[in-house]
């Protein structure tokens, strides 16, 4: 198995127009991605976001699934949307998983735009397959502040088909990147 | 490029317990599905409903996104969404791929339980490089009706991961699906 978290990220994360925001929490990332995270054996899906209204809101989205009337009604979604934490930050993320390894997780961001650091899907696996801690980061909105894609330890490269199109959904983003990087 | 057609079929699936239904189109998954499929050369993204209602909800979504306002303010959503053609059944689909394409697409049902007859996506993967027309089917709700899944030409092994968890949403099964079978 994996050692693998992922964190959706809402802050900081850029615009249409590339400026630095805070996004709003979308239910669907939560149910998609945490079901996909439950499918590649993930240990725990973190979502930032630092503001207090969706944080609240995505705590109630959590609860309702996991212990309340959702829970009873499919059950399978309640084993998905357990492996959810909130943080304030992608600090905080760190740190949380640092705890629990008594180790840094390494970081890899992704982006559908090409570093010229990026690695490829083959050697990260192979990277990943050494059992230690790794962070895979996702950005909401238009993608991960460029800062916090430099400050991360792998840039991992963009998902690409046979076009030049480059435009998926984080959802579908992550459930792509996570059968390639841990998939059987 | 590959000669690869989605259809995303509202009727007939089935609910939780199995009864053959049809379905609520969700915004999303227009949204989610037809940005993988631009990304990965799909030439047609159908969408089988025969609600009425249904029907015209999703004209309206497409039309907002392709000629209203939403065109402007997200081309590359537009160019996506573009790829969307509203059918009343499954029928309709395979017949209108087949006037274009001149030759019946073989067809192709995805289903999260596996079955004896199941292919693997690498031997699909090649079935589907001889430049002929195939026509993926993704069910909405609780997944195609089992008679649908016996009548397509070819049913495909369910997408798993590291775990026996098998609930991933529509969305994230169509983007791996996707990105296994026509991926570079």
């Amino acid at each position: 198995m994996p050692n693998i978290y992922v964190a959706l990220v809402h802050y900081p994360v850029v615009n249409k127009t590339g400026d630095i925001i805070a996004s709003a929490v979308t239910n669907l990332d939560l149910h998609d991605i945490s079901r996909a995270a439950r499918t590649y054996g993930v240990k725990g899906f973190y979502v930032a976001t630092r503001l207090i209204d969706q944080i609240e809101l995505t705590k109630r989205i959590v609860k309702h699934w996991t212990s309340g009337a959702g829970a009873d009604y499919n059950p399978s979604r309640s084993s998905a949307l357990e492996l959810i934490r909130i943080k304030k930050s992608l600090e905080d993320v760190v740190s949380h998983i640092g705890e629990q390894e008594s180790v840094w997780p390494k970081t890899i961001a992704t982006c559908a735009r090409k570093f010229d650091t990026a690695i490829s899907y083959e050697k990260m696996r192979a990277m990943i397959s050494n059992g230690k801690p790794h962070l895979l980061l996702f950005g909401t909105a238009w993608g991960l502040a460029e800062e916090t894609i430099r400050q991360a330890d792998y840039i991992l490269e963009p998902v690409t088909g046979h076009t030049a199109y480059n435009h998926l959904s984080v959802r579908s983003a992550a459930s792509i990147i996570l059968d390639r990087l841990v998939g059987r």
